[in-house]
């Protein structure tokens, strides 16, 4: 018997990742194929279509293809077009969707990276049954996914869920995005970094980093030296912590959700991010929320959740 | 024949506004009663009832009642109880709904009263035919009422939207809520009233309202000191608005809406509020969301949009 499944493809700005995902969200094929190799999005589509065919053909398995489901920067559910992504190669509008259905020959469906995220967690990770939840991406920067009444948070124009560009520190930091005091600019692995030389430079205290430069910084370093008690790395995450929480109190002014689910590698770091987190959350909420709203590691931990989010996204649309 | 109808009853702190609306927005018998002159919400329902029997019975048209639609503050959709409302003589929870359909006979639905205005925009105003929208009530608080994929936002606990509450200067001023910096603290009817008497600390500049007590001051006063160009009215409703659209950014990060619509007092101050808030919006948005979201005032200006709301929620809760 065939196995049915639909392919689920995450765009990043180096690597593709893809797998073939069926409706329990088993991944088949699992593979990456780089992004930026390909001058454009045409090319990188019939290249894609040589790989998975050259794979499926070596498989003992045998797949029967439902659809495919894409993750990517700035990806526009409502048109299939990826939008002026900044990290992307592919400049302008890309109309993803349709290139996919042309080669490949099913049907294609397109979101952002971070709400294929979400759509993964409460298909197959821990959102499982909630209505209405919020999944942020803690990665180079910060992505997010809403969802109110049992749906995607799409808004008028496709990209709702822009958590990373709320304003938390007027005339705060610069951004990626050319505006000032992001949230992004604090709380990602960047702003981490950031933060960490922030403090190197306020503060006299002692700390590993004052041998590291400023690039080869990553969060999990961060985390290791947090849990060795370097002062700096400590402060580092609760003044992390604190404006994530802060920030994520007016976010459940806004959308009253259930929990909210982080994943990625600044995710990673645990009760380190987390607890400061919480409590600043804590403080910050009218008395009517204080104590409902979960904070969570997702479930999906060590999986693609983003391939798993996009065919989730295209089993949504099937069923 | 009988007109049909449905109860929409907007209970306020100190007075109850009711009506009777058809399903095209037409409204019957409009009227009030007090709200603060009954200890305990099971006397105001059975008063409540003696008055819509007494003037029903005196009206040249017969009605027949399909339900009835409430608006009030803290009303919880979910649970049809209004829930520890600071500003209602009842305390604790009040389980309104239930109370109705005993002594009324009718069903009855209950949300807050910023709901209960998004939705009498979207079925009667100048939301008609919107997904994704945003009512903001500015009167001596601020209230909001979200609507995602056609919906009213809930949320998980149906306390969603309470946009009045969340950060727009860490630390700043007291707000009502208890906690520090809240929208509402400076967008508001209150809020306006704070920022003219710290300006007259601060400014040497002449103003009409060096003459003005705290309590007596009304933002209807500051639009005609503004008109006059009282330099003080003008700075404050710039600075209001400043805050205004900075905070409107972020929901727009968060949901995308095609549209704000502004209701109440402070929203008939027109472009002295709109004009800065549009800008200080504009400034703060993402790139990708520039120039797309109207800033609007309510199409039922002298309408009373929660009893027109409310029972437009018990409409749709019929079809």
């Amino acid at each position: 018997m065939k196995k049915q499944v639909v392919v689920g493809i995450d765009i990043g700005g180096t690597f593709t990742k893809y797998g073939l995902v069926d409706k329990k969200g088993n991944l088949f094929l699992e593979n990456s194929i780089p992004t930026d190799t390909h001058d454009t999005a045409e090319e990188f589509v019939t290249e894609f279509k040589k790989h998975l065919d050259t794979q499926m053909a070596s498989s003992d398995y045998h797949f029967e293809i439902k659809g495919v489901g894409v993750g990517a920067p700035n990806g526009n559910y409502y048109t299939g077009c990826i939008e002026n992504a900044p990290n992307l190669k592919w400049k302008g509008v890309v109309r993803l969707s349709e290139m996919i259905e042309k080669h490949l020959g099913f049907p294609a469906i397109l979101t952002n990276d971070a709400n294929a995220a979400a759509l993964g967690e409460m298909i197959f990770g821990g959102a499982k049954g909630m209505k209405n939840f919020v999944m942020i991406t803690l990665g180079t920067g910060l992505g997010s996914g809403l969802v109110v009444n049992g749906d995607l948070v799409y808004g008028h124009d496709g990209f709702a869920g822009e958590l990373g560009h709320v304003n938390v520190i007027p005339n705060g930091r610069k951004c990626g995005c050319g505006k000032r005091g992001c949230l992004e600019a604090y709380v990602s692995a960047s702003g981490l970094r950031r933060t960490i030389f922030e403090l190197l430079a306020s503060e006299t205290s002692d700390s590993c980093f004052r041998e590291s430069c400023f690039n080869d910084l990553d969060p999990k370093q961060v985390t290791v030296a947090a849990e060795a008690g370097d002062p700096i790395a400590v402060k580092a995450f609760q003044k992390t912590g604190k404006l994530l929480g802060r920030s994520l109190a007016d976010t459940v002014a806004h959308i009253s959700p259930e929990a909210i689910f982080f994943f990625g590698g600044l995710a990673q770091a645990g009760k380190w991010i987390l607890d400061p987190t919480k409590k600043a959350m804590e403080e910050n909420l009218l008395d009517i929320f204080k104590g409902k709203v979960k904070l969570l590691p997702s479930a999906l931990v060590g999986k693609n959740i983003a391939v798993l989010g996009a065919a989730a996204l295209m089993w949504k649309e099937l069923e």
